[in-house]
């Protein structure tokens, strides 16, 4: 029960918001895998988000890789990613380090850590602790890809706005990378960015739903019971700051359905077995089927908002109330889609490093 | 990866549905808690469902205590509990056993053993298997309230029919112990209990969802990243055949608040600091704060139905027609209430155990 | 911390000596291997030994399968080993059961486990519990050997008295498996023989040391930190009870060596690269070179002996005196070889699954 | 199977010698433990050992704290050491990087790495790789010492020179702690120093045993299989390069004792029950009696020597003769004692917090 996770690839982070710097230690990667560290950028950049939507607190985010690559390419060793916290001066957070702040972990910090914490921006708490996942992540992804395994994540709703399905996976897939509201439909992506814009004018926050979906995983990856794909892959996406549901396939839209409607039937495929339909996400059983793992991913609304709330002083143990001042998003949704990629890669990295050994992805 | 789970308190999970015996080893509970063998036997019954509602198959699921405990009380040391199979005489499987039955794991079986699983009635995929987890859980569920932590799941929703909500948990609690069809509402549970038989007599299957209340908890229990108390449950509780969705606190419904409804405004409360709504699900940041722990679960509808299905023979590569015999679940909802109880339970044990150490349950 | 062992294949080991099983769960070896009953129970009759020098409890020892098995071959899912406890009428334990036997666990597991533990013959501590780790292992020893890889342990000094070196190793580890008091040079198996006989006669017991090789590991296997190939067989192997000592290669008489003598001189060799000298024991910078794997483990007396001996009652915490009845081994070296073989083969298994992937040992 | 270690505290290690940076991340220490820097630094000038037997490579190993400390104590949340490489000027390793130094992991490393391992000064495999672990002992060894937990090591032998046993643990480890040569009799460090000096001189190198004790360990602590207190502690103890075997309490010599003569007889002592001998090195049946953990480290000497030695071209597949040049240690044992406190402390932070919760160090 440890900030680590993974059994043959491993991802460890650490790190807090004020402090020195930030990092992941990503362990078990095979050797040989190419490290192109202008994706590294270009991932951490879709992270901050475009600034209208995001908030106004703007790291550079220089990623250095202390280890673990050797003339561009994974040595098989740890590799430790690091962002320095360039933002030293960090503002006088001592007269309110003892309110809760209402949806923050100020107050289950302070149970687990009896006040050691550091308090500071949310200090190991911090979504900011995400951007070391990114790093890590964008070597993943591109290791995946070279074994024809792709993750696309889009905005499935936001503030009342749905986007398309979608449609052709590599298309869409390259769509989304190459935007900062990951909205497949232009007209809902729009809506999405003024319903932000609007919310943050009124000094409040929304959340939404993310959709995940992998394609080219190999059938036959997982364990029936406990490490299914389903129970890995949740324990990991729960770590993505806001995440409060994980639903596979039709999810809790199997509630409304029959066994007839909601079975996949095989069929043969041009390439091999395939289903029909794909309401169980890709996976039968805890183990991949070979159609695509889809999911999707409840994102609440970012806890920070303007509004005054009501709240106690977790030391003087009496009612207060809380303003929060500073630089909030007024969602994080479309910032947390780039970390689902993330997060997802590296698990799927480890799962297939698991089945297939930890030479699989070798460059 | 294995069929094993847990870190200080760790289940192990064993057996097929047509083979010898069936059993859960677990592992770490602390020494002197009390072992109510009527208590196992009651849950047992509970998770096999009343015959209206049920498969006609009915096991005796006779659970016998091999090792660790010791004069009616845990040693410390491993308990495995274990159930033999009384039907020995398994019908003839092999003339569909290359049939891919539709939403079930036969394939993906196929796909990870190569044809060497024992394929006989889903062999160690088969929902079957949760009745040592739910022996296991029933010393976990005792072990919790001898420290006050309760647990209490019921049928929030199936075939369209809405369960009430929790009002005194206490109160609910003791209800649903009672109950062989776990939903609050009297009217509501005659509803779903013609519903599931109207399904049956369609030859047909209906899902639904399960809420899951755990009350007691203490504070600053579960970790920021990775091994959030969200990510460790949803990790064990996808293990439940036909769990598709975990959501905690609001959880999808999260889409469609702002942060100001959202957010759980802290609170002196009687005993200490409380929160006047549990949007969060009693969960911060990964950490409990104190409040109850609530998810809820998506349970697809059981996919054996008698309905011919489309599907493939796998061995020969070509398409092909099913028509599942034998006893099926038209629903397995009300029978998984006490499954989510058990795997609940069992978690919660080891997460409380990684905080306060091994003799915290001590009885 | 629990009484599972292993990553990709795991082992969980369950029971007491007096409860109403033993049994172990090996979970993770791959489906396909053929499980030949006969063998399992072979090597459970060379860990009884032969009467004449080992005790005189001669269980049944009759080993069923519970599940993982299917037509004589692994399934890949979870194989469940258990063997029931014949002798159910326990001698009194209650008269000396505060009485902390020298060298022995007693008091260790009333400080754990607070007097909830069973503490007949010396409960879930009582090296009876190896005996479902040598079926588990006997499993495990073919599936090895179907890949080439061999594993055979000597006596290599007990009671003052030297074996022989290992000259042909596919030979002696042929004669091995046919010794029931397993040193290769006759003559000093003999002087073996009388020296516990000797001992036994006089009420005492003997330690010594067993060697262990394994010939056919592939190189490349292993890690350079933590999981290196030295400090997971070393992690299992001191579970094996009186095992107080493990080294690899020349291990401590490296203290009397230079580097110039100490290094193995690598050479090209018929199959490939190999080194001249052995003194690395097959492993550099903890990963395997393809040269034979050579440990020695250091086996203390058996703590049961007929003398009185001075101890206390952790009850009542004043000084006594105990002789100790019943019957008991007077070494256990020459029956803890079959066992350091079988913790090998599990251990090797996940060793190269980790490395490998979970079909590499597939049938 | 990764380079990270422990359970509830666990350590993760990253970094190559000629690499940007090498770190640790200690992740699961309590809260509020003193971070002492000057002694993190007085730490890693140990582990550097005095010029006249170590190196001439002398690295400023600058350790910076990036996260997990806060206002000097620790947070709680994970503690990532880094030191800078500042030698970036690697020499040219191109020549020999395939040709295997004897005794050193570049041939296993290859094996497992394909060739892609950063190959320059044994790259991840460097004994520079225990710095940052130094670092993160350094806190852990602090933080056992307000709980009353002592940890000492001394050259027990070196070169045919035999140090004194311990005679007053507290005195002894105090004296230790000011040594750079840490051998306890006066006259044997001086013969220790000058038989390295002479080994040196001849282009060779040496090793020898050290032992390491462990004070104020509370009983009942560890597990009776697989997470033995030896199991665990060897398994990271076989992480420190050149550690060839580890032996508790009387190991090896048990060979030649009686059952007799090895039992440990307890008594009652002034604090409560003692044993009269520790043959045992403190731990019966894999769980600490309360006496101090003794064990005893086979160090094998340098494989760096300055004599030419035989050897494979691993890419040409031929034999061939090398050379090492470069600055090299004659001994590495006197370095490798402060690594030995180091791991053996970590690991029994780990052991300790998971047999009495994460709080058990607090500050």
């Amino acid at each position: 029960m440890k900030n680590s996770f993974g059994q043959s690839v491993a991802v460890t982070i650490f790190g807090e918001s004020h402090g020195a710097a930030i990092g992941a230690v990503i362990d078990g990667l095979a050797p040989g895998i190419e490290v192109d560290e202008s994706f590294i950028a270009f991932q951490l950049e879709k992270r901050k988000g475009p600034s209208k939507v995001s908030t106004a607190r703007r790291e550079k985010d220089a990623c250095r890789i202390l280890s673990g690559v050797f003339e561009g390419k994974t040595t098989g060793t740890p590799i430790c990613v690091m962002i320095e916290n360039d933002e030293q001066k960090s503002k006088d957070y001592s007269k309110t380090k003892d309110l809760a702040r209402p949806g923050h972990a100020d107050f289950t910090a302070f149970c687990k850590y009896h006040g050691f914490q550091d308090y500071r921006g949310g200090g190991h708490f911090s979504g900011r602790i995400t951007a070391p996942l990114v790093a890590a992540g964008a070597i993943a992804i591109k290791a995946l890809e070279s074994k024809g395994i792709r993750i696309g994540t889009h905005v499935l709703s936001c503030g009342g706005i749905n986007d398309r399905k979608f449609e052709n996976f590599d298309d869409d897939f390259t769509l989304l990378s190459s935007l900062s509201i990951p909205v497949l439909d232009e007209k809902a992506r729009k809506a999405v960015e003024e319903k932000i814009v609007e919310i943050r004018a009124d000094g409040n926050s929304i959340g939404g739903v993310l959709q995940t979906v992998v394609t080219g995983m190999p059938a036959g990856v997982g364990e029936p019971w406990f490490d299914t794909v389903e129970g890995v892959l949740s324990h990991a996406l729960f770590s993505i700051p806001a995440v409060k549901g994980v639903e596979f396939g039709a999810g809790f839209d199997f509630a409304y359905m029959t066994g007839e409607k909601a079975n996949d039937p095989f069929r043969m495929g041009e390439k091999g077995v395939v289903t029909e339909t794909n309401n169980n996400g890709g996976i039968n059983g805890g183990i991949t089927n070979g159609m695509p793992i889809l999911f999707n991913l409840a994102i609440k609304p970012t806890p920070s908002i303007y509004k005054e709330q009501k709240t106690v002083d977790f030391i003087k143990n009496e009612n207060s109330l809380i303003k929060i001042e500073g630089r909030h998003d007024p969602a994080i949704i479309h910032r947390a889609a780039v970390v689902a990629d993330s997060v997802t890669a590296i698990t799927l990295c480890d799962i297939l490093a698991v089945r297939f050994g930890t030479d699989f992805l070798k460059g």
